[in-house]
């Protein structure tokens, strides 16, 4: 069938391959220039505007694949689209809008008529290849129309709910992106202690990992990337211990702190993350302080050496 | 090759029937005759008494595989065959030993001259279909010399992994279980909120599971039996919330204190196992009465009415 494409990044790029070499047709837009060329080239049909990109549909109602940042970027071109598309015309925002956003522009669309699906998408850049785990909110029948598309996004042996009402979807995908956050710390931490441990000083990580990757209760796809990235740099020279977030583990903490829901070790895992960008506690200092004002312990002052 | 199995529950029962499945002449001592009769039918090489085992062996080097509970039985059980074995032969420990007492065990059967390898085994019933993951500490000689057993026990693709010295087997099993406490607590928390968020009350979960079992980050092994247990029994109805454990999470959380390496996720999830046993908290009451005490806050009291 025939869909939209509003921003040709990393994964609207892909999805737009994917649903080409499944006989979409594909429109693409994106405010840079370069990305429409390049998938015109491999079969899309481009559009230099916004306007441009609805009126180049071919078949009603529209279907409308949002793919750009989350935010302001996302509210923004889902408010652009309402203004050109047609009453029954459907809006999919496939990218990582916090769920009570996608709540608030699902409502700003059927003000207009216009049908909303939030589809909350894993996959990343292996998508392309083995599918995307497509976790979508909105109504049946949007969403029924949608089912060609989403089923050739999907992998083949599944990967693809419809979650509930619309703001569903991200929220279910938020949360998957909380787990993960807390999946990812404990394997973290297990590869941490096996690398200090004084008495085993010598274990060879990366066999480790690629052990556990077979008949092991811990096997993954995460352990499988893990082993994978240890065999080509066992000390992982070069990476720093900083670790960026972009938003779902915040909401899913955030939403929990409102629903009165503890999550500890998926607020650790997070915790863990805003600790890794520190380059230095003030709240440790205070500590150092106050171990030093009450029990006269030693502080360490700053210098090369005090860091060993 | 021949193999003697020492302990025939569960784990290794199905060690001896997947080795027999593979050619290995397996005695077996356990102390129920009703396990020994079983496994005998199944073609292995009954012994009534331990003394029997040792004599039923027709190879030298013996190799004698423990799979006895973990703490005293092990003890016991390496203690008892340190008396019966010969000098050369190999005591295999695959239970879930603490590493530490491992390393104990091997230097009390090395003053005997019987040597000795830690098997951390990984894999619970499936393993007798898809192969035991299998972290192996000790020397080199012993290692290769149990090879074609530890190949045969191992899943077809992998498994296995020579973690170095005595002891270190059971330290990276220790550590692989540590890891699976904070990979289980990360799911259980994600679906704990999706159960609870008020605003999407009917949130299918079974179906949910099921879709993150394909193209997703989260997907794992534990995601697939997740999803399995949540198909069998949604609500999960008569499940009481209550999680034991067997002692590995404890150990690896002692480990890293020893040696100063913060666990915090595998902590809280440790933890979160100890709250679940709690059918009140002392410490909840005490914060209840500080909360009275310092801002005359409402306390409930004890009743059929007082938790909802």
């Amino acid at each position: 069938m025939e869909i939209g494409m509003v921003g040709l990044g990393r994964m609207g790029g892909n999805m737009v391959r994917r649903l080409m070499g499944r006989d979409h047709r594909c429109i693409v837009y994106d405010r840079s220039p370069e990305a429409v060329k390049e998938l015109a080239a491999a079969g899309a049909a481009p559009a230099a505007s916004l306007e441009a990109f609805v009126a180049a549909f071919t078949t009603k109602p529209r279907v409308i694949w949002v793919m750009v940042p989350s935010g302001d970027p996302t509210k923004e071109t889902i408010r652009a689209i309402g203004e050109l598309a047609d009453r029954g015309d459907i809006v999919v925002d496939g990218g990582n809008t916090n769920w009570r956003a996608a709540m608030v522009d699902a409502e700003h669309l059927a003000g207009r008529g216009i049908r909303y699906l939030d589809a909350g998408t894993s996959g990343g850049v292996w998508g392309l290849q083995e599918g995307y785990c497509l976790m979508v909110g909105g109504d049946d029948a949007s969403y029924a129309h949608c089912l060609p598309l989403l089923k050739d996004l999907a992998p083949a042996d599944g990967g693809l709910v419809h979650t509930g009402p619309a703001g569903s979807g991200h929220f279910v995908k938020m949360v998957h992106n909380g787990v993960e956050y807390g999946l990812m710390q404990a394997y973290a931490e297990g590869f941490e202690l096996m690398k200090r441990l004084p008495e085993f000083p010598n274990l060879d990580l990366p066999a480790i990992a690629e052990c556990w990757r077979s008949g092991s209760v811990v096997r993954s796809w995460l352990l499988d990337l893990l082993a994978d990235g240890l065999h080509k740099n066992p000390e992982l020279k070069g990476v720093a211990p900083y670790v960026d977030d972009t938003g779902e583990g915040r909401w899913t903490v955030e939403t929990a702190i409102e629903a009165a829901v503890p999550l500890p070790v998926i607020s650790m895992a997070l915790y863990d993350r805003f600790r890794s960008r520190m380059q230095e506690s003030f709240g440790d200092k205070m500590l150092a302080v106050m171990r030093n004002e009450f029990g006269g312990h030693a502080m360490k002052t700053e210098g090369p050496a005090s860091k060993p």
